[in-house]
């Protein structure tokens, strides 16, 4: 047989016990600090890795990288770098980035809008977010649409509600507010609404000088205060290959004189914009995160950089980009690697190429979640409601996905494996054939002893036709609506609306700040 | 910005390239005999290992174990054990336990229809299994309905096709065949459409000399050849907790007289079948198996077996089971510390408690498949396919797990991280703000470089818009539609039908055989 009559055993038992234990449960568990439990695994050798680091040190030293921002270019030029004005390249030596590697901070600590909040960035800590980025929005209730305020601020509601999303991303791009003043909307969404750690856009100096300025606002800091900790974070993308465009290259500058997180990612997919191998791929990663985390160094020794990686493939008969493939997960693998030989806190993404919440959708997100896990990545980018690669982000996957990083949540606590645990005592208590349900070793542990799903339905087949038959894509509509709508923001996040709509008030008057490309 | 500039600069890459670098693949992955690459993970100590182990051993030395089968109590009572014939217990002393775990073999070699087919179980290798044991079957077509032999066969048909399925296994009950003779249309289905090892069932001993016997008929092999190596398997579930029933008793006695491989699997629920901790479910789980082990170790030393472990948890509020949760990660992490004290092959368990193949149903079942990997089984059952908790197996899920599985077996290929993979001269060839798409380094790897999906679509959403709007499973219905169409059977195995079919023929004139119960 196979597993079938303990099964049935099982079955026929349960019947008899419904509500024999009661139902209440009193788990509180804590996903606010993650620590990694698993070892980091890896696809390259030692020497491997090494090799990679050196060559991406020639490709900086001997070819260079592109950067289109006259200051950028001048400040490479002051800390040794060669630069050729006319084609804009910059020859960085690897002596400057050694140097760049030996003051970037191993541990950024980020404090949030409440003590309880604030994450130690660091080899060895884990933090999700969400999906991020995306021009569209999803759900099956209004179905996909451009991005709008209104989303944007119900997705920051369903962030802020989970504790295992450890910061706020730019989750969708409102675009129904010009684009002068869809930076105060998005910062003050995610002020007001929440006491996590925000994300200020770098497009352009103007915008992010209102970003801190609303996060001093907000947290009632000083200037100097300020520029004391770091408050919030950026995402720099270079253009791969080996290019660093103006608003970037400003944001990386800008973030570190504020002394604000720059988490500087190549967006490498293997094929398309970087080398088709692996090795490759993370080679020009590795140079490019390296050139853009050196400016950071050579802005203010010390500043907090997260090394960046989000390299992926593409479908190589038609160009489009995947996510949660098997070389998307070894790039991660090989990512983890590269972080650890620099000894920094790194990022990695997740995501699916999947147009809808579907199979496909839950087995990429997950499989780009365990090379994060496995490969020991700091901050995992795009974990939750990701779609499209990044085209739109899906309030209902949001929710599926928050299940499956709540599950890895899980296995950070450790399994108690004392004698109690194991439970000889527990096992004389029952005879053959019987059952565990009413054993004291059980009752004193069955209201914590397990995880309790957030959209997993457990039930038999027959009650879950009964209830509606529904997906646990269809079921996670319930679950967002009701949460949105139940939402009470922090006190002291909601207490700061009046001073932040003064600023943007004022702001918006003298004609906001446009973007800069 | 969040990955997005990169992103837009790659989607106008790709319009201008369609076609380009042509669309054949030359790729042919081997997933025959798959190496985990991946460091085992633990969620005990050494000391807390030793501790379960210990414990296991006195809960058979001290608490028993309760043995239905008259055969098997005189044959543990020859063996040293101490047999109380009144209440059926049998306790097993820690000499005989270890006498048994010094004689099971640490490696098996099973021999299929076909040597390519051959597979080596031993810690370090990975073979995965479709669901099994499900009364029920379900597809898009045909709904929802009892098993029957021809979902048997098509099936069947769809678990030879994918050589990541390593062998067969009774994935549904055909409940329209007659109990008395069931058991020959499945080997026979498995015997003629397959060259994969297959599995017979333990339902007492006519039903298991029949199997036998189609093998020897199948193969060509005398009594003494099949005697001389493993060439099927069986699957022995104990009735948790502490009980040994008839059929299961009986199986593990045939087939280690015979040479062939039992399974032998606890199957404990964590707070209903077993303690309700990870670390008590496993120690009564150890127990159950080493009883097994040992009774086949004392029929024939030597005698292949499997260490089994198929523990997760159950819903404390309504005592359903439940499977890729955290719990059962924990479990199956902790089985394989267990397994690897004991140096033996063993079995894990995958599956979903998800009623459709749904975002549930992937995550639950790749959670499973990941405590598997990362847990080092040798055989992962229940890997594909398999729903409610095992009450259906589903074809379109059987096609989207196979997607999983595929990209964990691409995982155990080595990446190239030579000095050419590297690819200095690659990235020395692609100017600042190019792409690699016509790179010489590109065009020698593209038609092999990427695993290619099986059920995965990545294209954008207007293509896939009209394409239908096909979720991942709505499209698995037609790939497992073509792939039974187009199914041709090895020659080998389609030949043997004729004297299968006169064995079968002769033994349903005399009456066949029913299951022993």
């Amino acid at each position: 047989m196979v597993d079938d009559a303990a099964r049935d055993t099982r079955r026929e038992r349960r019947r008899g016990r419904t509500g024999e234990a009661g139902s209440e449960s009193s788990r509180r568990p804590d996903y606010r600090a993650l620590k990694n439990p698993f070892l980091p695994q890896s696809v390259f050798s030692d020497d491997q890795v090494a090799a990679i680091h050196d060559t991406a040190l020639r490709v900086l030293e001997e070819l260079g990288i592109k950067v289109l921002l006259p200051e950028a270019r001048e400040r490479f030029a002051r800390a040794g770098a060669l630069v050729d004005e006319d084609s804009q390249m910059v020859r960085i030596g690897r002596d400057i980035v050694a140097t760049a590697l030996a003051t970037a901070p191993k541990s950024i600590r980020v404090l949030a809008g409440d003590r309880s909040r604030d994450l130690m960035l660091e080899l060895g800590s884990m933090t999700f977010l969400a999906g991020a980025g995306a021009p569209n929005v999803t759900d099956l209730e209004r179905g996909r649409r451009p991005g709008t305020l209104a989303a944007f601020e119900e997705l920051t509601k369903l962030i802020q509600h989970f504790d295992v999303l450890h910061m706020l991303c730019p989750c969708i791009e409102p675009q129904d507010v010009d684009n002068r003043f869809r930076h105060y909307a998005v910062n003050r969404a995610q002020l007001t609404l929440s006491n996590k750690v925000p994300f200020i856009f770098a497009r352009g100096t103007p915008q992010i000088e209102d970003g801190f300025e609303m996060i001093r606002l907000a947290r009632g800091l000083s200037e100097d205060a300020f520029l004391a900790d770091a408050h919030c974070y950026t995402v720099i993308n270079t253009n791969s290959p080996r290019q660093l465009d103006i608003p970037m290259a400003q944001g990386i500058i800008d973030f570190a004189r504020a002394g604000q997180i720059s988490i500087i990612t190549p967006f490498c997919l293997a094929g398309a914009m970087a080398p088709i191998t692996v090795a490759g791929a993370l080679t020009l990663q590795h140079a490019e995160a390296l050139a853009g985390l050196t400016l950071a160094q050579i802005v203010r020794p010390g500043a907090p950089v997260v090394y960046g990686s989000f390299s992926s493939n593409v479908d190589m008969k038609s160009g489009a980009p995947a996510f949660g493939t098997p070389e998307h997960v070894k790039a991660t693998l090989g990512a983890g690697q590269l972080a650890r030989f620099t000894g920094l806190p790194w990022r990695s993404g997740g995501g699916s190429a999947a147009n809808i919440s579907d199979a496909q959708a839950a087995h990429e997100t997950q499989f780009a979640l365990w090379g994060s896990v496995l490969a020991g990545a700091t901050v995992c980018i795009h974990a939750a409601g990701w779609l499209e690669g990044g085209l739109s982000v899906s309030f209902e996957k949001l929710i599926t996905d928050i299940e499956a990083l709540q599950t890895v949540a899980e296995l950070c606590a450790s399994t108690p494996g004392d004698e109690d645990a194991i439970g000889f005592e527990a096992i004389t208590e029952v005879q053959p054939g019987g059952h565990f349900f009413a054993a004291g070793h059980t009752m004193v542990r069955y209201r914590t002893a397990f995880y309790e799903p957030l959209v997993a339905d457990w039930s038999n087949f027959g009650n879950w036709t009964q209830a509606g038959s529904k997906s646990a894509t269809e079921r996670a509509t319930g679950i967002w609506k009701r949460l949105v709508a139940d939402f009470q923001p922090p006190t002291s996040a909601a207490a700061t609306s009046g001073i932040l709509d003064e600023f943007i008030a004022r702001r918006t008057e003298e004609g906001g700040a446009a973007p800069v490309s």
